[in-house]
């Protein structure tokens, strides 16, 4: 029994993805809907992480999820057994959604009586930085066996976020990863981020993440 | 001391990308150099793999590195350590390499007296995927904590690549990863693919994948 359905969405016809992006999101504001865009590389744990965060929020806010893939339902079959709304989104190849794609997958996931959608976007640390999505905040997650030189080679990326999830931090023994040394990294990038070191996996360290995420939705609704 | 320099190179002019890639392969074949491009994911461990790669053909082969990265020079730093030559490039925030792009960092590296060319691709497994760098093969690193589902959503680059190596196989106890699986998946997209678990850091099961590029540059070059 499928609890969700496969959209195709189709690339934007918008001349200023900026503009479409501020239209979104004063649309997102007036819904009292917000809008959370989570990026990393594939394999970072993005899904986990979303089943985790569900899991602690979900008797609290009313929560929609789009997992966009270029291929593949695996993601929406997975956060369909969460309980959560989801809908899952192929982009047809592209490498990133902007915000006309957004706002197709928000069409198609409904968000009347959502507090909290978020987007699950392509699994790629360059281009979907490029591209406002009209979210209302930007994460990203970073995992321990990635290492902790990406700050350096994809500056673009930690400048953008809100915050960021240090995932997989459980495994940290079994490689060469210094939590310090990228902390350090990712804050001379961006002074404000958030970093939260987490195991999705294991459930570990995920309440001040959470509290964080819960705090905003309430800020934004206020 | 720097042993490398850094070069920026420029967005491609070319109409056809297609056209370019057999232009620049022609010329390869002509000066007897074979051109890999390695691509993954952030994180996947293609520095190490190289560094491995380097130390068991070294003295066999001629050895030339393109370390292509939006920012940064660390992976040429690390590589210029290897005794192989090497140039860092900078691709000022595109998100892939096309054969314009790859001829600019053969010219900057000098091919003469290299039999084995390789570009350390932008860490992504979206984009390079679509573009022909003019590369005689194309090689992927798919690392164990990344999971055996990415066949699954990035479909194309394991379809247009002819060897995968499936790194970090020595952590594969610490996560839920299924070899016989993921080779499954990998042979449903692309039936010749060759498959070679490794683990670069532990210079373990190395051997198949030097040996096959070891026969691949020896009839290239006859």
């Amino acid at each position: 029994m499928d609890q969700y359905r496969v959209l195709e969405i189709k690339e934007s016809v918008f001349e200023s993805n900026d503009r479409e992006a501020e239209k979104l999101r004063a649309e997102l504001k007036r819904e009292k809907t917000f809008l959370l865009n989570l990026m990393s590389s594939p394999g970072s744990g993005k899904t986990t992480t979303l089943m985790a965060t569900i899991a602690a929020l979900k008797d609290e806010l009313r929560i929609g999820v789009m997992e966009a893939d270029i291929d593949s339902d695996v993601d929406a079959a997975t956060i369909s057994t969460s309980g959560a709304k989801v809908i899952q989104l192929h982009t047809g190849g592209m490498c990133h959604l902007d915000a006309g794609m957004t706002r197709q997958g928000l069409e198609g996931l409904g968000t009347e009586n959502v507090d909290l959608a978020i987007l699950e976007n392509i699994g790629n640390l360059v281009c979907p930085a490029e591209f406002d999505t009209g979210a209302v905040k930007n994460a990203m997650i970073l995992s321990v066996p990635e290492g902790d030189d990406k700050p350096l080679k994809y500056p673009l990326m930690f400048s953008i976020c809100d915050v960021l999830l240090v995932n997989k931090i459980d495994v940290a023994p079994y490689f060469n990863f210094d939590l310090d040394l990228c902390i350090e990294r990712v804050h001379k990038l961006n002074p404000d981020m958030k970093v939260f070191p987490i195991s999705a996996l294991k459930r570990e360290g995920l309440e001040p993440w959470t509290d964080w995420l819960r705090e905003q939705v309430k800020a934004w609704q206020a």
